[in-house]
């Protein structure tokens, strides 16, 4: 099975490496940026190229795994071939591949990358659509020796899984941010609040997010609520904070 | 090393269990729920009661691991004594004390506890105050056989710490329950988002929180953003939703 890469970020990175880990065999590698396309192609030991012109011909799979705002650029840009074309966007229709890929589909992994940080594929869902039923067998195969947990997914469902996936990690993040810049103008490292992130992410193995809840927010404890206000210097900060109080608080009277 | 517990909630069980395992004798635990009093007191092998009167006078260090709202009451209740009187709330003045112990200080310890969740103190921070520096001192050793990580930090301080850990540990709870509900509306379980979310917290052990920030956010990808907001039907979550976007673009272009 020869799979060629368009494109050479975070995601690009990880899969092609861990591709070729369980066997499959990574031809080459398009990026537009040179530098990005020959460090990784360098790491897999394969061929690279910053032309679409030059992307071979001869690869089952073509996985586009690039920012959203080229990703319809670049499909137009491959000519024609008897490959399976994928792409690994969270938010974009399978149907971009129309008029352009005989056969195609989505492979999307539910997990956020880093090109320098290796991750474990075993326990990343991946959701899959393509346009014809054998392909979506295909691809479930292949995401099978990757993860063991593939399943079908609609692009219309997928949109909101992304939407879930910005929330998970996109704004949880970002309270992470926000955390550490309270400890900060204290002159406290922000990494004294590590051990209370991961205990917080590890305890919603054991119980649902809903019964982990804890704080003042739960009980709606205005006392408590409306001191954090008064320090609250930032006025972004104050509404965030205001805003999941409320919302907190609804969730458990529900 | 002589301690009674005041309190048999999350807090106190897992704080006086730890204790007893490195060595500090649990002498006396008081519940006024009979039964968390009994059961707690069971794991520990050690006395119990349900009344205030009962609380024996020959301990070197009392902890108060209580609601806040039941903390001032319960520390006018003890008959003064000769040892130090502790409390663990994140929020509360060391001052509360004052009137009613001769020796007194705060003990707490930042993380989430759960009484069925054993948990790695040494990772753990404990922030130390006194009203005497030789009581700040024994509590410095106090905590630093329990913990890698212990020092001294002002009441209001402490106040700020308190207010950074509800960002970290209840907002981020908060923002798993929301995506969780998001999957879960598509008929897809949310336990799916859990290696999401422990990557999310592992990235910010090699990276800091700004520089692991990912998402449309991050450049305001207002195509996306807009497509986000009109799939939220929820109107706290549509408003999060803006929140959150806004504030984390407006941390990326500081």
């Amino acid at each position: 099975m020869r799979v060629i890469c368009i494109g050479a970020g975070n995601v690009a990175t990880r899969l092609s490496l861990e591709m070729q880990r369980v066997g499959f065999e990574v031809l080459q590698i398009y990026s537009q940026t040179e530098s990005s396309a020959s460090a990784l192609a360098a790491q897999l030991g394969c061929d690279w190229t910053v032309s679409m012109d030059q992307v071979r011909d001869d690869a089952d799979l073509y996985i586009f795994s690039v920012k959203d705002q080229v990703l319809p650029a670049l499909v137009s840009q491959l000519k024609p071939n008897e490959g399976l074309w994928v792409h690994t966007a969270g938010s974009m229709s399978m149907e971009l591949f129309k008029g352009h890929a005989r056969r195609y589909g989505v492979f999307y992994p539910l997990q956020t990358f880093s090109k320098g940080r290796e991750v474990s594929f075993r326990e990343i869902p991946f959701f899959i659509e393509a346009a014809c039923p054998e392909d979506a067998q295909w691809l479930l195969q292949v995401a099978s020796r990757l993860s063991s947990h593939a399943r079908l997914l609609s692009s219309e469902q997928r949109k909101h899984l992304h939407l879930a996936a910005v929330f998970a990690c996109n704004f949880t993040n970002h309270i992470y941010v926000l955390a550490s810049k309270l400890l900060e103008e204290q002159g406290i490292p922000g990494n004294l609040l590590l051990p209370l992130i991961d205990e917080t992410a590890a305890k919603i193995h054991k119980l649902s997010p809903l019964e982990a809840q804890t704080g003042p927010a739960v009980r709606y404890d205005e006392n408590v609520i409306n001191k954090h206000l008064a320090m609250l210097t930032d006025p972004t900060m104050k509404e965030l904070y205001r805003l999941m109080s409320q919302s907190i608080h609804k969730e458990a009277m529900k």
